[in-house]
């Protein structure tokens, strides 16, 4: 009998661990999971936890009395306002009755109530109940008209499919892409890794195209071109190539003009596009403006009207910020209908997507308008986010520039800075004997030194040889001041160690 | 020129459709996403959506005044009324500043601003803020304590994951399972359909065990022995069983007897188990309580301290039934820290569930208690919701069985009644005539005359040569006899046309 449950065991091709014979560990798990790397959450913020736990508990022993997390986008967490007409909404419709009661007009502005009144009738069961698998159609119709008014062109609320997050939306597009090992996808070379991640889990191939960061981070054609080669010589069918405009961690801004060749070579190659466009109210740069795939593409007339185009947004980013919202939206341009009917097969396995996530959507696309009681306001918050994070931007790329061996391109757009740094060669050393990639090596020792959390490059991917790491310009700007002093500090003692 | 590009497009693999050359399409998607099948929103439901249209448009060629969705487990859609409590809190953490104001405390309850005030005190960045992947650690906490109270014995917060519904907790479960299509899950036979969806999407194999209808929807330990059988013979790894308790769409609710010897079989065949418990709180049979699986394992003792489980809850079901805020945790008990790992790296990429679902699991797990001021309003919404539940139940399965060639088992938990039909050889061969399964031919006919949608059993598996169709028992009491009288009328017409 025992030896025929060990038969079984062994047949199960289970593992012998230290407690025994377990069906799921590190090494039985889906070899696709461990593959794949997620920096932005990775040793780094682990150890800042800890930090954190430590400081909570009111241990003196650390060189820093509190941790600065400018290691992910993650704007509300750093003191920034969300934007109070939302919140106001969001508080009215989920409580049935409220909006009637006399006392909630001393609380609240006419034009929320009246913004919560639209939603309650509007949506079926309100937001406690499931709505279409493709979001409700009202806000649908909202984020449509924005596009509209946006690109100058026709949005049709049934090619838009509202998500937890430009998160699922974009892992949900690979896995409809991604068939097996052989599908590559291409993806920028420094990229947010979910493209990295996301393409690891569904067992496809990520064919790197390299941002130029002598040239402002910039995308050039031709570049594109050899990692398409590189694909095919490997075998590889490239089906789609993920564009991260403005760039993260890069800040890049794309020009009209460089969309446009993007969207020819797509199109002579027969290479789907993913534009992640998240960060397209966040563009700092003098001359800069965001300008949406969609919007090149539908300007290029009727032979472009097969290139196909997945664009993507999110309530987090912007000077919106409602990240633990989970809100965004996926807009499918040029997709074949039985493809989107896959989608929306897909999305309603999941029945849809959470409902104020889905309110947030609505109301960053239809915000208050001249005359609304919340205007005024609104625009306050707005622009005073926006002209916070130019100013920390700018103060950042600076202070980084002046620090020894130090570059750092203009932050165009986005939430980051990505400085190159120059690492002595004993610190090389040091980092290999640790078991560490070198900027890893350099940004736990700022972690350890400052309480900054920064994001190594080895986590995005960079040139070889060459070492960055990224900084979220999100703090406020007292504390940027504050990062700023500490790293030039921690900075000099580093390069002094090594030297 | 022309022939390299086309040339090119070969070489990309792509199809050739209607409008040109396309990456994807119905044809070139991921064959697991075009594999998966989801019933429960379906062509019955599309069907449902455009009589809805058609009847808001005022169309009255219909013979119906409305469309009754007994599809989908939906309450909040069908009236019933959200917990009170949880949506004044939700109201309050959402408006900064708000919990202070004085009007404040002529609109909400002490206790819940006083919960609003812990939420706010307690989650970094509040309702807006990326937080922990694992889920914030203040509800964590009270999903600990709630299942201590529960199965009396020990819960570690960090071995609870929050998640956006119960749903994307199974999908990565699956997707941590399976690493090929060599690797098997057993499911029940009915179930729902997420698990075969989900099981398609990533690559693997379902082997069904059946559930025995002639005796109450039991599980029996020898079914499941045949299953694991029947998987290996065909050279599959089994490596996990989903089991729902209590049952959807059966509503069997199991005895701590039967689970003990799953559990004991599940040691013995080395299978982790997957035990989806949304409907733990909707039991309504006569001596029937609901007993969680961890519990059941934690009483037999140190002897079974290895055999794995992962537990599913969330906010949909219950009395809560706040399904559109996407609120849930899995729990996972005796499984290895590597594999964990994995599990918090895959949240990772999607940054954290929504903060207001997990606000949502807080309050489901942590209610008012006696002496706050909103506990007997919370109590009275709890009970009377499932004293209406289990009287539509007893309503529902009554009337089924009077009807001809129809038996039901009693729904001894969850929120759906699963009866048998016998369909006629003539409308088996229309059935077969228009392309569909006698089951969804004879659903499809009750929608097109009385505007009621159920799911045709063929959506969740059955015994070859049996047909059944799912009803939720959600609608309001006064819609359940009109249910009841439409059914009847359709029921004995259908019977009569093709006798």
């Amino acid at each position: 009998m025992l030896a025929c449950q060990a038969l079984k065991k062994l047949r199960s091709a289970s593992f012998l661990t230290s407690r025994g014979f377990a069906v799921l560990t590190a090494d039985t798990v889906n070899p696709n999971v461990v593959k794949a790397e997620y920096a932005v959450r990775g040793a780094l913020v682990l150890r800042s936890n800890e930090y954190e736990d430590r400081l909570a508990r009111g241990d003196k022993s650390l060189p820093f009395d509190k941790v600065i997390p400018c290691n992910i986008g993650n704007p509300l967490v750093l003191k920034q306002e969300p934007i109070e007409f939302h919140r106001q909404v969001l508080a009215l419709v989920n409580v049935p009755g409220l909006v009637d009661q006399p006392e909630v007009k001393k609380l609240f502005p006419e034009d929320a109530i009246e913004r919560a009144k639209f939603y309650i009738d509007n949506i079926v069961g309100g937001t406690g109940a499931y709505g279409h698998s493709k979001g409700s159609a009202c806000v649908r119709e909202e984020v449509a008209r924005f596009l509209q008014r946006r690109d100058n062109h026709p949005a049709d609320p049934e090619d838009i499919y509202l998500t937890d997050g430009a998160s699922p939306a974009v892992q949900n597009s690979l896995l409809a892409l991604i068939r097996d090992e052989n599908d590559a996808i291409l993806a920028p070379i420094p990229q947010y890794p979910l493209y990295s991640a996301a393409i690891a889990i569904n067992g496809g191939a990520l064919v790197g195209y390299y941002l130029d960061e002598e040239n402002a981070w910039g995308l050039d054609v031709k570049e594109l071109a050899r990692a398409v080669k590189e694909g095919r010589d490997a075998g590889k069918t490239v089906r789609a190539m993920a564009v991260i405009n403005p760039g993260n961690p890069t800040g890049q801004c794309l020009s009209a003009e460089n969309i446009e060749e993007i969207i020819k070579f797509c199109n002579d190659e027969n290479i789907l596009i993913l534009a992640d466009e998240v960060y397209q109210e966040n563009v700092y740069a003098e001359g800069k403006t965001f300008v949406s795939f969609k919007k090149v593409l539908r300007d290029m007339g009727k032979a472009y009207d097969d290139v196909e185009l997945i664009s993507f947004h999110s309530t987090s980013k912007g000077f919106t910020g409602e990240c633990g919202r989970r809100g965004g939206y996926m807009e499918l341009v040029n997709i074949d209908d039985g493809a989107k009917d896959q989608f929306y097969k897909l999305m309603s396995v999941n029945l849809c997507s959470n409902i104020e996530g889905q309110l947030m959507v609505g109301m960053m696309t239809n915000p208050p308008q001249p005359g609304d009681a919340s205007y005024k306001r609104y625009v306050a918050q707005r622009d005073g986010t926006l002209e916070a994070l130019k100013r920390r931007a700018a103060k950042l790329v600076k202070a980084f520039n002046e620090l020894e061996g130090v570059t750092c391109n203009e932050t165009e757009g986005a939430m980051y800075t990505f400085p190159k740094i120059t690492i002595p060669t004993k610190a090389v050393e040091a980092a290999k004997e640790a078991g560490m990639a070198p900027d890893a090596f350099y940004c736990m020792q700022m972690l350890d030194d400052t309480g900054i959390v920064v994001v190594p490059g080895s986590g995005f991917g960079q040139k070889e040889g060459t070492w960055h790491f990224r900084s979220t310009i999100l703090p406020p700007e007292e504390a940027v001041d504050e990062v700023i002093e500490k790293t030039v500090k921690f900075h000099a003692n580093f390069m002094n160690k090594y030297r």
